[in-house]
């Protein structure tokens, strides 16, 4: 986290740390605990209060609706670590592996719960406006996982699809925590539509970057390098390369998918085949699309001072791991 | 279904045909669809109406908000199936069966958020009491639930615990129900809180109910008995039995427990020394002193005609299988 944005982070966290979880029975408010207190960057949190900011200044008043975002991102990935069978979640055991699946299961619907409960505290002018695109967002996040479910089983998808899919299941919720600021602020409404826009492009950039780190991304912390080509998961990359490439080679791809004895050599071969390919520059450039057209929604708010949320924006695409 | 409330049983079931369950991907909606066709009283929303109608008449323009009740039962039906196991619901293979694990948890959850959708429908001077109110059932109704799941594990439970844990798994919604009714016709804030402990022990006597008809209730359709105590499910009955036997009779029960080879004897046994313990005359009295509080409730409530209402009650009580 950088300088400049720490203080938002710093008080995301004690608020979050406010939240009332010593109720009873344990079994269920521990894993809540446990989850929210594992390594976060709060990027939606903190994304929400930046477009607040772009309009008013008192965020602080609003910081319960605001955390309302973490606690539901916090509730998708406990059931989606379920559904995908993860064991690790952010360097810690995943709650049902902990735990166990019925308390992964029901302690994901408290958090789903509490998160609107803390919506809920909205003043009333706004709350009925922000209920229905919070909500609408919600169930296009499970759209977008069940299209992921789907599509794991599949042998080929477009990239269209793909690019659906991360758009419902990533870009919808940061559009979303963009809005909500600029809805809490009251903001105009075209403009928070803007924000919600400009969101979601940058959430599909996001996705598309983090499928592109995972096998040209920095090897730093002992991040490993090419898990998703170990596990065979479905990313831009292998779709795209899939595509593009000839018979010979996708017979040589569709080996590897089938081999789980030289992981080292899988992801070797694969990634040589996608420079081969060309494939790291050609998402690079549709990485930088996604983000440019971010920005461009931008353009259409006419508000003086953007700087904080584009220099925190910019910050999160310069990553290298 | 009497005929005297078949016009709420049909309007309800009208209006939640209505819902556009119509989108993609199907996997995801399918189970939905499938859950809301399964033969069910739609107990809750009826007490919603006939709550209301105590004090207003206009009752079909909060259909949807009344829906919301509806939803959200059924959205903790699909999760308690999962965390239970069962394979059969209400005569019909239950979702993560007829589906898979994963479809069950996330159509579970989108199901939870249509719930919190249209309850979000209601007038602006209402919504936030409504949303409170109902965002702290659904909290004790998971609690609820987690308790449930500990006690399975538990060789003893006291008798106060599992009462409490069927008030917050089954009284909360029933509670909520009606007292959710009285806000929309906007009752007395007083009468509201009324109607919701009228519900909590209701649903608390139709729970004991439950464990009771499932020993000595009537045996129809074709309807097993003793189903419970094949399982081994901890009911008041069972609970009861074990704090009233004596050391002999202990060690009888849990050879029994132990047993699944000879299902007809061990509800036999079981049962016949329950009768010969009293436990059907005292739950019977229990029963019907949980009915009794819940009617004294009702004489709190200033209003003239309540007879709708415990008419409709009665009826529930009455039931003998």
């Amino acid at each position: 986290m950088i300088k400049n944005y720490k203080k938002y982070f710093d008080e995301i966290n004690s608020a979050l740390n406010k939240i009332d979880l010593n109720h009873s029975p344990k079994e269920l408010y521990d894993p809540i605990k446990y989850i929210l207190k594992m390594k976060s960057k709060r990027v939606r949190p903190i994304l929400s209060i930046l477009a607040f900011k772009l309009n008013k200044k008192n965020w602080g008043n609003y910081i319960n609706p605001i955390l309302a975002i973490e606690l539901f991102h916090n509730f998708t990935l406990i059931h989606d670590d379920i559904m995908d069978n993860a064991n690790i979640r952010r360097g810690k055991k995943t709650i049902h592996k902990k735990w166990n699946y019925n308390i992964g299961i029901l302690s994901g619907d408290l958090l789903m719960i509490i998160a609107n409960k803390m919506l809920s505290e909205l003043p009333i002018d706004i709350l009925p406006i922000a209920l229905q695109r919070f909500n609408d967002t919600a169930i296009k996040v499970c759209e977008g996982q069940q299209y992921d479910m789907n599509y794991e089983n599949k042998n080929s998808i477009t990239e269209k699809k793909y690019l659906e899919m991360i758009r419902l299941k990533t870009g919808a919720l940061i559009g979303f925590s963009l809005e909500l600021g600029g809805i809490i602020s009251k903001m105009n409404d075209k403009y928070s539509k803007k924000l919600y826009q400009f969101g979601e492009y940058m959430g599909i950039g996001f996705q598309l970057k983090d499928d592109y780190l995972d096998v040209f991304g920095d090897q730093k912390f002992g991040k490993k390098i090419g898990g998703d080509i170990i596990l065979n998961k479905k990313t831009f990359l292998i779709i795209k390369l899939l595509k593009i490439a000839n018979k010979k080679e996708k017979i040589i791809i569709n080996k590897w998918m089938k081999n789980s004895i030289n992981p080292k050599q899988k992801v070797k071969e694969i990634s040589d085949m996608m420079i081969n390919k060309n494939i790291d520059v050609i998402t690079e450039s549709i990485i930088e699309d996604y983000f440019n057209k971010a920005f461009k929604c931008l353009d259409h708010i006419n508000i003086e001072n953007k700087d904080e949320l584009i220099g925190f924006t910019k910050n999160l695409i310069k990553r290298k791991t």
